[in-house]
């Protein structure tokens, strides 16, 4: 497959998603840049509905779709952000959708998919493969599969994401030097990159990822793609991919920088520095390339950096444990 | 003293404010809307600038001085959002500020004050006045008290929030019933008013207090000023002022509704919907507009209402005590 999105799709993609997803604020903190000595942006995400940015990718692939397939339905797979972007994409679109999540996934983000309409099939995550229930439901219904991040419709809806922030950051009169979003499988990155280099091509973009499943970082050194370890370890429950995507990784090589990756007790203090400085709720998995920038891995000092906090889907008990780095 | 603030001055306001604050978003959520039966707007202060709206009317102020007052300094007294705003502010414009706070103020906060450039003047609660050691420092050095809230420059400052709201929710062809803010000397929810009523005669505004620091809620329903019975014993630490402001009351009788009063625990229950469906930091003092909402004490259902959520300055160990309110 050939890379097959260009920075015009993106540009479709935003007047597709016009007026449905929250133009999210480009904050900064002058006590943070005073530390950094530069100027830190947080894109913040989290706050698009459904509290991460899955649902542009989702919106754009369903408005992309034929009517005739709309009409047909669509079907996912995921226990986490990208369902509840699907579910509430589908249920602003009038589309039906059918989200396969398993059993033990938590009765919260169970509840929040049904709320959106969805119809939720549950699957026992050790005896059956849940792409394999997915596309049985697909065959049956023609229904069509969206998936999660490896499709140009996808990474493009997610690109809008980069076009705001390089808008939002001229308004400031301020040309950014870098620009960090976290990526699993490559659809955030990937279309962040699209824009970001559209729009300002001297402007280095970069992903970031939890140490341990860092396939992106590696495949961008290699040049070939890397598979992690591990399935799960990290606490960016998010981030979990083994291995970039074939529609993403093309356009990777190309347009980003080297990856940053950081550990898990970085993404939790990267947390807590957006509890306290920022006023965000952000998911550890959204907090990877803020972790990066406050950490140094992405140098601010003298620079201007814009970093995605990508979402904010966080359980009680983690995010406790991330003001438990700090007493105040 | 004459109710000196007119819808103009909130417009003047916004203008000096351009490009200074942060036209912070307004947020909804499909869940909390299906739940409530009616659109809940939140208007994110709590992402402004210093972490609360005290910046608007601070900077309002400093900007409506003479450039030979503005040469003299600035002298205020806080222990919260405004002492941050204020000194923030002073920063921006380049005036020196002094904030007298209590010795025994968190050290947090303290160096936050700091941070922006200000001179810290610490005192003894129990021994020494505050007004008394801020009024000495003006007569010597012919600085400006920038007062809280009583002030037709700072009320009209915290209105221009206001206006971005509801222009925010014409933007989503949404025409507000109702709009509350949280309100402690009245500067905020009285400058919202003006905006409001300017923009949209019909809305409706209210002020929400916390149960037992309702001084405005009582001195509204019985149209004279009345005191709290204390000067503490809420964890709304920043709506504790003992009575509505001369200036801000007239205006308040003339544009409020009735006053909304929430306790303590349906505040903590606010901050943890706004922590689970919005991923906002909110402050307990921020978070009572939004508990009045939830709580139906500020009806919803069948209707549009914005609410303000003025404030994220909050220690980790009360946020954890509301994060402990439901487990995930």
């Amino acid at each position: 497959m050939s890379a097959s999105a260009t920075f015009d799709d993106v540009l479709a993609a935003a007047r597709r998603l016009d007026g449905v997803a929250i133009r999210t604020p480009l904050l900064e903190n002058a006590r943070v840049n005073a530390r950094l000595g530069g100027r830190l942006f947080i894109k913040a995400e989290c706050l698009q509905r459904t509290g991460s940015f899955k649902l542009r990718g989702a919106y754009n692939f369903l408005a992309s779709m034929s009517e005739t397939d709309r009409k047909k339905g669509v079907v996912g797979w995921s226990s986490g952000n990208h369902a509840q972007g699907l579910a509430e994409a589908a249920r602003l679109m009038g589309v039906k959708a059918t989200i396969v999540m398993p059993k033990d996934a938590p009765a919260l983000k169970i509840a929040n998919t049904k709320a959106s309409g969805a119809e939720v099939v549950l699957h026992d995550r050790v005896k059956e493969s849940r792409e394999e229930i997915g596309m049985g439901i697909a065959q049956k219904t023609g229904a069509t599969v969206v998936p999660p991040y490896d499709h140009p419709w996808i990474l493009t809806g997610q690109g809008t994401a980069g076009l705001e922030l390089v808008e939002q950051a001229k308004v400031l009169g301020v040309m950014l030097d870098a620009v960090a979003a976290p990526c699993s499988g490559g659809g955030l990155s990937t279309g962040i990159a699209l824009a970001v280099k559209g729009l300002s091509p001297s402007t280095s973009v970069h992903a970031g990822e939890p140490a341990g499943f860092d396939d992106l970082a590696r495949s961008l050194a290699s040049g070939t793609k890397q598979k992690n370890d591990k399935l799960s370890g990290s606490i960016c429950d998010a981030l979990l991919a083994p291995t970039p995507g074939d529609v993403t990784f093309p356009i990777a090589k190309q347009l980003l920088g080297p990856g940053l990756v950081v550990t898990d007790d970085e993404v939790l203090d990267a947390m807590e520095t957006a509890f306290r400085e920022f006023k965000l709720v952000v998911e550890p998995g959204g907090a990877v390339a803020l972790a990066a920038a406050l950490t140094g891995k992405l140098p601010v000092k003298d620079r201007a950096v814009a970093v995605v906090c990508s979402g904010g889907n966080v359980d009680h008990a983690t995010f406790a444990r991330a003001l438990a780095r700090r007493a105040a």
